[in-house]
């Protein structure tokens, strides 16, 4: 059996040992034996942007001369490794945790100095050569530094599904082109009402995806916003104001995207609007999407018993016991996304509210459903697009066909029988069987090149009156 | 015993008797029967917003040469009438109601028949000459006119709402100037952290409710866009292109707000996001105020086993049975009205990812919630500031002993003395009894003068590293 | 114009104008001034409870000797009178209000005593007479006298709403019954599965109303515990240890209800489990019925262009534009006041996470969502019943037809021929038009009187497996 | 660099290159592409209940005489390896998935296939002598199989979660005791009420916590229920009826827990409530322990500037910044734990509404919130009791002296002097600072020895009058 040694370390609670080979300490060895909650580890997106501002605090430090070159060059290199990817399996603490985050600060607070410490030389745990909070730490606190890491995390995903989205809609808008020709008919209520183009559907599905995209890079502007200099509670207490400049400059630099300090930093420290106005949109981009998937689902099904308005691509064997079955699984998935993300913003949206005094110590638990968000809409939608949207083909026959066989278009006659006879004209049509235009014909409602011009579908997808021409001087 | 007549109205599905002094009709009975279910009536804001959507629809379809100028003239007299606040008891379908809103649409459609048949000299029920469907609801679909209504009342209301807010964000304002020397504890974690300013609390009050107002506004420009002419599905079946053009425009001159066609109008048809979003940028904002609400609620605990920081102006006794007891009602009622509003956002977000094709049938149970978010916001927050707000006093003296009383000025001795010694002078502080400042001089730390000015509260609460001047070339 | 008398009435905060001829007084008056939130009154059945405990309460003080006959009497008599329905336009107090519901117990305390006064010959407002405080609430607080009143509303509530459930329950039987021999394609995913009758869908909803209603009446029963008695915070201090006893023993015989102290009184005043609980249950039923209702509306659409399998009565006409449509708005409505039970939990679970100590002050909104609830899905689902399910037919044709057409027979020849076999036969079925039994036929697979046999999807909606006489000893 | 070696499999969508070294298979290839969205694995409790599963169905499709000894054997063998908690890392598809579990129950058809091979001396991939679906999917559907591993898994960790609360009730009932004498003053709406215990406090919590567990206990007896046997829509199609009673026998003789078929099986697959109902419960949980914790936390608030009425065991230092700082670490994590398990339920809720039909298709995103609510509270609440609760100390000095110092004893003096007398004793206490007995003797209200008695902090903690001796005869 292997041995395991470790080393000694201490805090302000006493001494504790931490296995010899890790570079996290103390601090983290608390937390680990604190909060096993969810046995889900952080996201690796906080960890790197973490990183990131850690980096850009130890140059701003060397540059308000709190901190020395030597060690702030090697804080800088520890945090270039970790930006690197590497040392991952450093961070363990759990993505529930109490504390605002201050353990995964102290983590990544004790990663780097252990990282600094071999750099220079020295033992790891030799923190009065450099410490994780005298010096990693400096001119920071977990309350300005973890909502910071939160926001450059949370835009560069929201950077990324932006982009997958607008994939989805680019797609959408191709399958708008293509199903130009394909009549079918448009339901209300799940009842036939009267003619549309497949293309309309596919057009009004771009259109609200549209508007999410928008919606989300509105509220992913927010998140450029950061309080970084806060310190504590926002007051900047221990951070020069030179260094609060540097430090904003420096990120941006470091990220290749600006981002500002708050206007007040009281403020930007505890208030977590950023956060849920984020969530919200994504929720309700989730509910929309949801919405489509829905009429997707219902106009795939079938094949015999459904709609069958459309074809999905096959992706996977549909059923372990039926033989030759096929389901929407593509689709499904982003209704299980949209569900998750309705769920997740309630989580946020309860932490949120939460919030005490200076600080919203629930942070932890915003920060694992909002990025957790961000990354299965990003992930769920780019399969969605990539496996099913692009591939959907239209049943024109089956589509044509119900145009044909529906009723709806009776309501292209209201202007020219009124809406109280044509109502009679349909109940009758219901009764014998008949078509539309044979009730018309048989009671001689209108000449018969009039129907023909009033009921081609066609005409119905676009704004106007079907035979208006028939209607000049008619007022009722 | 009152005896009643009735009058027999017919429709598709047959005669109905409809009481003889009314002026809905038939549709309106059936929709009675059907729907008993919240025993709520539709918000009254709805109501005349549908009747300004009638009246335009009148006025273009006159103008289009659909409608005579007879009938059209008396539709919209009718139409005045009801926006003058006249036959508000005629609408008495449910808030919640099958059918997408066709009850309450046809609902006004009869009462608004009814009035017009009154003018011209008619009797009630005589839809041969002035009918509900035929010429009250031309180029119209329950489709278009109910979210259109549903929108300008939204966009009414939350003019409201953002005037209120306006004011409360003033107050909040007004306050952050009474307090500037107000020097009290920042609390994290709800245990103490590090002095701040009483002003710097209602600073970032005033900043989060600023930025909701914000938000606000730009969710209600979405309610600028509306669908009007869409008819059933979207494509304009029915209604002219230029009755389109007419419709919005005289709408807009109606109200004087300018309304837009969506850009399409079959997606304006058929989603429901400018509703979600509006929503969620409630329930964003009723969260921040619910953890300000709570803040203050701590700030005015006691008198004696709280916090006591503020005093809250006295409303009404606070107890049926304890003397003397005030309670912080007027802030309680805003936590309330912040949950409502959240749950209200849930109803909403369900019934937006209900919709089908062309028609979100889930539209009353949307527009009871959202236009209950914005009335129960729009009065407690007014409430909130001028009764609990405006006449917040400081304890200027309580506040003061806590910051002399607590521990939490000894992070300003981090970068003088680093963070591991800090805690131990802390450390020692608490077990001893003696302040801080008594430690450190029992331990020589730091010479008196430089103690007296790093630990002056006062300099803490603006960014900087407190006595920075003794620092000179003293990096770690 | 109408002159309007005023008497001057005192409370602790000073004196103020009371409209003469009202029954409520000053507090009344005041939470109408600081509460205009809603403009929704208090549930009525609120109030009736209210009324009871207030008669249960003079009457217990009577027998403890506490309260005069005299007064007693009076009190009783008036609340007597408010239970009958009369002086309902007394309780002006909004649904959402600051202070627990002191202001509804304070507007009940004031009509009763005020009542109690005129009948004893006094003025409105002789409260050395008779006080609101020390003789109506007398042994009481709004903490215990308002949570037992929401607790006896909810359970009179529930107990309506049982029944309603139990009526629909045995209609879905009943449609169970009526469609023992409709044969119709299950449906998995919204694709063709295997056979199933239409029967089995009515059971498959009745058995889940059966748990829904068994789950209702469990949480109800943890409205009979209530907490009168506790007074202010669970002590009972100013209560009388006989006093309690004979309070609730009183109730009980008012009500012909057993309710119970709770064990302690502590939790009982400061825990509201017993709401949330039953909200909760209502939620889990109120989203099992909303698939109940999209199930209904799947199977009801059309009637060309959906799955038509079922028809549903008509109600009243579907459209103000499409004549002749008809939608199925009374499950509509259904899934609306699914939404919003959903929506009413989630106010009440954050309601019920803000308690603080010894007092949840969220109450009212807790009270103004729970009673909400119970009341629309008693009042949805007895329409749902009567005006829907009862009349619900059967397209026996067109779900015979889609048996025949479909695919999803094969599953019953997995164990005969394998599933990869199997889904070979589908394939080669869907690309080649012919039937399953062609397919089999054309290969020679199995004989034929052993495919008739397997195939009959009569057989199928049973356990077993289909011809398995066929396979006797054919282990795999 | 390492080469890789490829098998090819083949599945009815065609061939597909699967990694030489794995046990799973093709559609396990094929879903690891379809969904890459949470990168969070299935739950390993789910894995472990599905090995249950199969192996379970391989014993009785061996009874049953449709699965050879031989084959059957391997399987067996193959699943208790699995159970073993070998081959963990062969399970591999992702929490949320479209395709209800297909995807999940392959990857275990697969995994438990090949394992069989191998034992058998056959290639991994020779699925005609061993398949993932012939075989060990025999008599068995995703759509029976996955509900039932998800109600054993359930079932497991709720007796789990019950186990650690059970404990959590302890500790508090033993503070209960602990803390008999430690007099309080009871706060409502945060305002000083009257005097309380604080074991009375912890009475409370006690007690919400064991109806806590009387739910969950009760909610968990439905996941003793199972739709094993149902196959694909609920009909049993392709399961003998020996079968059927066979596999529930089996598995429950292999679990060691009664485990019954649902009554009725067609309902039993496509209704949900049993999930909904447990998530329900949870959250019921959740908020009454958020509840509890905000409670504790503003008692240990402080430790000068807050409530200081208890002290918590101290489990890390709380801040990066400041020294000396303790922050209530193990009380907040369980608030975040309270709000994920609310967002969860959320989740469910939504996905539960959306089943159609046959089947609920959205069960993958029920089981990844359901099985995280469980294992969040179980391990959230464990440490909560181990670290926090446990060692909670009064801090009795403190607590008796806000009951000395506050007015909230005025209340008994109600039955003696009126309230309204005793109100403005308290307006002249609190205006002039004089306490309550002073004002009462310089107004000769009482005598000495009756104020004595009657503001007795001790007696105020039970029911009664406090000198009810005093008012003998004194009815008002």
């Amino acid at each position: 059996m292997e041995k395991t040694y470790f080393r000694m370390e201490k805090d302000a609670l006493g001494q504790k040992a931490v296995p010899q080979d890790v570079y996290y300490g103390v601090q983290t060895v608390r937390a680990l034996e604190n909060f096993p909650i969810t046995e889900i580890p952080i996201h690796k997106e906080l960890i790197l942007a973490l990183a990131e501002v850690k980096k850009a605090a130890a140059i701003a430090n060397m540059e308000t001369n709190m901190l020395s070159q030597k060690i702030g060059r090697a804080i800088v290199s520890a945090a270039d490794k970790v930006i690197d990817g590497k040392y991952s399996d450093q961070f363990i603490v759990d993505s529930i945790q109490g504390g605002a985050g201050t353990s995964i600060n102290m983590n990544m607070n004790e990663v780097l100095a252990n990282i600094a410490l071999e750099m220079l030389g020295r033992d790891r745990g030799d923190y009065d050569f450099c410490s994780p909070n005298t010096h990693v730490n400096m001119s920071q606190s977990t309350n300005d530094t973890i909502p910071t890491a939160f926001k450059i995390a949370s835009y560069r995903m929201t950077q990324e599904l932006v982009t997958i989205m607008t994939t989805l809609k680019k797609e959408l808008m191709r399958k708008e082109t293509e199903f130009q020709h394909v009549m079918k008919m448009g339901r209300t209520h799940l009842q036939d009402a009267i003619p549309i183009r497949l293309s309309q559907e596919f057009g009004a599905y771009s259109e609200v995806v549209g508007r999410d995209i928008h919606r989300i890079e509105q509220a992913a502007e927010e998140m450029r916003m950061i309080n970084l200099g806060a310190t504590a509670v926002g007051t900047g207490l221990n951070a020069k104001t030179e260094y609060v400049e540097k430090v904003v400059t420096q990120l941006s630099a470091q990220l290749g995207v600006k981002f500002c300090s708050v206007k007040n930093l009281v403020d930007g420290t505890q208030n977590t609007d950023a956060y849920t106005t984020l969530s919200s949109v994504l929720k309700v981009s989730a509910m929309n999407l949801s919405k489509v998937c829905n009429d997707i689902r219902l106009m795939a099904s079938g094949p015999t018993t459904g709609f069958q308005e459309i074809k999905l691509p096959v992706k996977q064997p549909g059923s372990s016991i039926m033989p030759g079955k096929v389901n929407p699984v593509m689709i499904e998935v982003v209704n299980q996304v949209a569900f998750q993300v309705a769920g997740n913003d309630q989580s946020i949206c309860m932490a949120s509210e939460a919030g005490q005094f200076e600080l919203n110590v629930m942070g932890p638990v915003m920060i694992f459903n909002l990025l957790q968000s961000l990354k299965i809409m990003k992930n769920g939608l780019d399969v969605f697009t990539r496996y099913a949207v692009s591939g959907i083909e239209a049943n024109i026959q089956r589509c044509r066909e119900y145009v044909e066989e529906s009723y709806g278009i009776i309501t292209a006659l209201n202007p020219h029988l009124g809406y109280e006879t044509a109502a009679n004209v349909v109940k009758q049509a219901i009764e014998t069987g008949l078509t539309i235009k044979e009730i018309c014909r048989a009671h001689k409602l209108l000449p018969e090149e009039e129907l023909d011009i009033i009921l081609n579908p066609s005409e119905m997808t676009t704004p106007g009156i079907a035979g208006s021409e028939f209607l000049m001087n008619k007022q009722v």
